[in-house]
């Protein structure tokens, strides 16, 4: 195992009724900027909630965070937060508002130019406190320093990660995620289950511990995510994924361990190229990863196979293959394809998509950092 | 699944070497109280790296705090504190230090008779920061805000829980660990083992995540505990040893759930009277407990013995046997014999620990808070 340093100090609020507790979580002098989406929040009743735990105090409001967020539609609110002298930014909403209101709180007390915290990896010297109401689960942003910002002029979406980026608290209300369309509740479930397998599935280094505790979020995923689609008001089955979500990437079970990514560094591109939702870049590029890499992953793959699916078949080259189809049969039984061509994506992607790996510096990637942005487009094209 | 409200603010710095990080946690004009035992830590270096990082910083010293520690005997300490303005506790040691430190922090900075904070619940309304360097994997007192402290004058002992005692930061260095005798090896397995049963053996409630979460640590224990008897400078097994106490105490597999803790107040008592080890009183208690409540915790128990040790019996009577068996073995494969008679105690000792259950006014136990202390002593007959 090896050496690490590990603190997570957001404050989760698990449960129904959660909201109203924000106020005091919230300083009570707080100049408050509220960060929100698209206005799912008006309808789901959860704005309400949020508007009646802090009445009378000061808020304003900086609507319209979209999908991977692009910087540009994020700076104007820092012409808010200055000219209303904001001091406290509460995230209503999924990943990517979350995503966007951290860039917001981090460019509004760092000097540089906002877009070079992500392009340069200009540190993060200064941040806003940033409170969360989570509505989406799957990218675990609530309780990380991390978040994925996009540029629609340069075509790149990338990612900065900072301490002072952790939520200092985080409402997970289940009954917020009920009136989720399908489609999110199936790309949140594949999401997370792509977190956990970027951290879990490389080479043995001696985790033991680490791999029990992500096979634990697999398995409740695997388990779990079905009934979310089957039975959608069913409180049990949205509590435990929106908890699993956000376990799956709060640094816990990445500690003292390997970690890929390669997937994640693929699939960023194919969405800033082709517009791709997120989970669904992963679910396609993932099974074509793990048969390009299937000898170095092996031992992994034979563990993963064998404590998850439940394979037990003794031709190890077999259980591998089988392992990888009911990974991508996973994804296809929430609704999500995993080949390019179910999106309407063929060959020309692969060259597209290697010049853009070179362009964004991902020289070398994956657990041994021998991935070449030329070896990722052989492996995209294992996806076509 | 409950709802619940989850902070774990405690920084881990783990792996070989850390120690000399400690002081960058440590503010540099800080006073410093070094807490510590009998002494292991002078023979096995940890005192000389804690000593080195530590160097050109005040520090006073505070030794001889004993396994249970005595509350007569950790008062002493206040007067360095108040002599020297001590400003900063840094335990040095295992579970013993740790509550101690915790004990003399709050008390430090609490306006009331410390035993009060025990025996009559006061509140913890202040207490000097904390910081840990631990040697002995097994209570998860480096990250949590509980410490039990005993009181040989009344024959008790006592748990107190307050958000402010929770360190600041833990180093865990697994080879701080290589040099304990067998039988705290053996202890802290079974110590970290009952404290995931204490969370996880109750009834089904939703917490399908939770319950994975706690399979993970039973399962890590199960297999690396032998291990760290049969090979005991096997940095790997040491390392998962360690992380897996810890996390089975910190907070996270208990949100959310129903939580028992039966066998920790009878375990107390016994070690309160009889001076058995903590470790020890829980292996012998616990077999007991869930004879007791085969029907209460069945749901749990099978899935227990099948998730854990593999029991596919379709008589579920048996099955449940067959699990409470497994888990007797597993700590007398461990050393640690689970029947008062092999520490010398008979039946005597049934009306003396329902006796002292009343005086600690433990009159209702258990996850339905339906465990009496004579209900309590039909159970320790079974222990016989």
């Amino acid at each position: 195992m090896r050496n690490f340093n590990f603190q997570n100090p957001t404050r989760i609020l698990f449960g129904r009724g959660q909201i109203e507790n924000i106020a005091d979580e919230i300083p009570a002098d707080a100049r408050i900027l509220l960060v929100a989406g698209s206005g799912s929040i008006r309808k789901n009743g959860v704005l309400e909630q949020v508007t009646k735990a802090l009445a009378g105090r000061t808020v304003h409001e900086f609507w319209g965070v979209s999908p991977n967020p692009d910087i540009a539609a994020l700076l104007p609110a820092l012409s808010i937060v200055r000219d209303q002298s904001i001091d406290f930014v509460l995230a209503v909403g999924g990943g990517s508002v979350i995503d966007g209101a951290k860039l917001i709180a981090a460019a509004a007390r760092t000097e540089v130019d906002p877009w070079s915290i992500l392009a340069k990896g200009a540190r993060v010297t200064g941040a806003l406190p940033l409170g969360v109401v989570l509505t989406l689960p799957a990218t675990g942003s609530e309780s990380n320093g991390a978040a994925a910002i996009s540029n629609k002029e340069t075509g790149q979406k990338l990612v900065f990660v900072s301490p002072l980026c952790f939520p200092r608290f985080a409402v997970l209300d289940p009954e917020t995620t009920f009136s989720l369309p399908p489609r999110q509740v199936s790309n949140g479930i594949a999401d997370a289950f792509v977190h956990v397998l970027e951290q879990y599935l490389t080479y043995p280094a001696g985790g033991a511990l680490s791999d029990r505790l992500a096979e634990a979020l697999l398995l409740t995923l695997k388990e779990q995510g079905p009934l979310a689609l089957s039975d959608p008001q069913n409180y049990e089955v949205r509590a435990n994924l929106m908890w699993a979500a956000s376990l799956s990437l709060n640094g816990l079970i990445g500690q003292g361990v390997p970690q890929d990514w390669t997937t994640h560094h693929i699939g960023h591109e194919l969405t800033a190229q082709y517009g791709l939702d997120h989970a669904r870049s992963l679910a396609v590029v993932l099974p074509a990863v793990l048969e390009a890499r299937r000898q170095q992953k092996a031992e992994k793959l034979l563990q993963f196979g064998a404590r998850v699916f439940g394979i037990r078949d003794s031709d190890q080259a077999e259980a591998i293959d089988t392992t990888i189809a009911q990974t991508a049969a996973f994804f296809e039984s929430l609704g999500i394809p995993t080949r390019l061509s179910a999106y309407g994506i063929g060959e020309e992607a692969i060259p597209l998509i290697v010049a853009k790996l070179k362009a964004s510096r991902r020289l070398r990637m994956g657990e041994r950092l021998d991935i070449t942005p030329d070896a990722a487009g052989t492996m995209l094209s294992l996806a076509l």
